[in-house]
């Protein structure tokens, strides 16, 4: 099979080695199976590449910026990010190839950084932060989370860790999903419709956003539903910046509504230098690095697209294909 | 039986009250003993109170500054605190009467706090919220913690709570406590002697502190041993400063040798507005908070104080009475 990988240039540390790839088709049993691969990661080798592969491997900013292209034996596009918004339209693509995304890998890393961003709103640590930048000794003395209520927004991999984590600590965690349900994920006490969600805010100490991008999440987390969060509340964005209003959450933790957030999503990354974000106050920023660990990142993505291309070819419905519709 | 309780003043949010003892009474079966209580938090209301005292409930503060004072009928001292480093010389105590730690109630949120300390040094986050405040996007890809090492000193309340939570992530934790065993501490893959604290250092990823202050432990983590650990390498001290070598560690960050360090305690409490540390990079400073959970500490003290006291009535050994020789 003809497979072409397309790195991204400015991304270095999770570029796909040959070295990453032999091992994988060792892993897949396709050591011997005679593909033919190429790599690159300027626009003259996709362009090289493409009129004759049937899959191709890259990340959402590669594939926008590629397609349109005429490309008459793919047959599968594998996107190396969970998050496919970036690639909408998808009426780009070409209308013969599945598109994948790169769901489930995420869990691990991301389950410890919401735990440990929830940890830090509960002890307040973004204020403890600020304290020690002005030589300033101010104990700040904090409950456990035990007990504690936490409203997580997307009940997909990310969520999923997230909620489980957060039930280990004792949390008591109220699920929301697009359809009410959770197939496969036990650490909620409930689990509600996003068209609950109203409900659900006025009763969370903490929230935590870990859904993708679609039309129907995007600003769903708008300045009333913030406000609607009890006094003094915790918000963790993992998912997508364009879920929440940012300028809102920034009001909202400037007037000491909001008593805390951690954001690693933005609506523009990489969040611009002058952006009230950066300071705005018990407010902590990291630059969408929760979910990736560098270690596992290429060999679970290639594991992941052999396990694609075994049903393509078997004429199984491939894991992880992108619904145009629902946009993830 | 006469009892004393003398709050810190400067310590509002941890005063005992009339009503927290009510209910502690009442819990322990004893809210018709007819015991004869008197709150204070001034030298004088102590001074009147001690003589015909049984019992004294206080923070070390209070003991070490109230002390040595006749008091003939005292047979039992509560410390609300679990160190009572603070406390020595112990000769300056009545002889005759039981000195009791608050050891045991500060587990969970210590355990919480270290698991959140080590989640951030593994992240990153120092870094990070260096670059925040700069307003620079400079994203930093990490591990997760399964696999990963720490080495645990001190397997009391607060290092077993760590371990357990630390094992709970999947990390290969390894304990040293001065005997080298740990009675009910699953969560360790080893349990070390102190006296071989030199061989694990070089393996441990993280290094967290729990032990308590006492002859033996003090200045135990110097210089040379911080150098020790590896390149990279994660420290958290959440037992008592003294244990550490500040300024070695404070070089070693600033070097580049360590990767990261988590301080909740220090040589000198508050740390004065001009120490390096507040300014030392990818040091994490807190002021003390990482083990006090006001909404629980003083139901849970008066609890132990009933139990201690039940203990002395029935002339058992009283729980938590402290070793002078050991020093906790």
């Amino acid at each position: 099979m003809r497979i072409h990988i397309q790195n991204a240039p400015e991304d270095p540390l999770f570029a796909i080695t040959p070295r990453q790839w032999e091992e994988a088709a060792r892993r897949a049993g396709e050591g011997e199976a005679g593909h033919d691969l190429s790599i690159g990661d300027r626009a003259e080798e996709f362009a090289a590449a493409i009129a004759a592969a049937e899959a191709v491997i890259a990340p959402p900013g590669a594939l926008s910026s590629l397609f349109p292209v005429a490309a008459p034996r793919l047959r599968l596009i594998f996107c190396t990010t969970a998050g496919v918004d970036g690639l909408a339209p998808f009426s780009r693509l070409p209308p013969a190839a599945v598109l994948v995304c790169n769901r489930g890998i995420h869990g691990a890393k991301a389950g410890e950084f919401a735990i440990m961003a929830i940890l830090m709103l509960a002890a307040q640590m973004p204020t403890l932060i600020a304290a020690q930048s002005c030589g300033r000794w101010e104990p700040r003395y904090t409950q456990t989370l035990a007990g504690r209520r936490l409203c997580v927004v997307g009940l997909g991999t990310l969520g999923g860790a997230a909620a489980a984590r957060a039930a280990a600590f004792g949390m008591e965690v109220t699920g929301v999903s697009r359809s009410g349900t959770s197939p496969g994920i036990t650490a909620c006490r409930a689990v509600i419709p996003a068209d609950d969600l109203d409900a659900a805010l006025p009763e969370a100490e903490f929230l935590l956003l870990a859904c993708p991008l679609t039309p129907l999440t995007r600003r769903m987390i708008d300045r009333r539903r913030l406000a609607s969060l009890p006094q003094g509340a915790g918000v963790v964005n993992i998912g997508r910046g364009a879920v929440l209003d940012e300028d809102a959450l920034a009001d909202l933790l400037a007037a000491g509504h909001l008593g805390g957030a951690v954001l690693d999503v933005f609506d523009h990354e990489p969040l611009p230098p002058d952006h009230r974000l950066w300071r705005t106050p018990n407010l902590v920023v990291t630059p969408h690095i929760s979910a990736d660990d560098p270690t596992t990142y290429n060999p679970r993505t290639l594991d992941r697209f052999f396990a694609g291309l075994a049903a393509l070819r078997r004429g199984d419905p491939v894991p992880n294909a992108v619904d145009f519709v629902r946009g993830y």
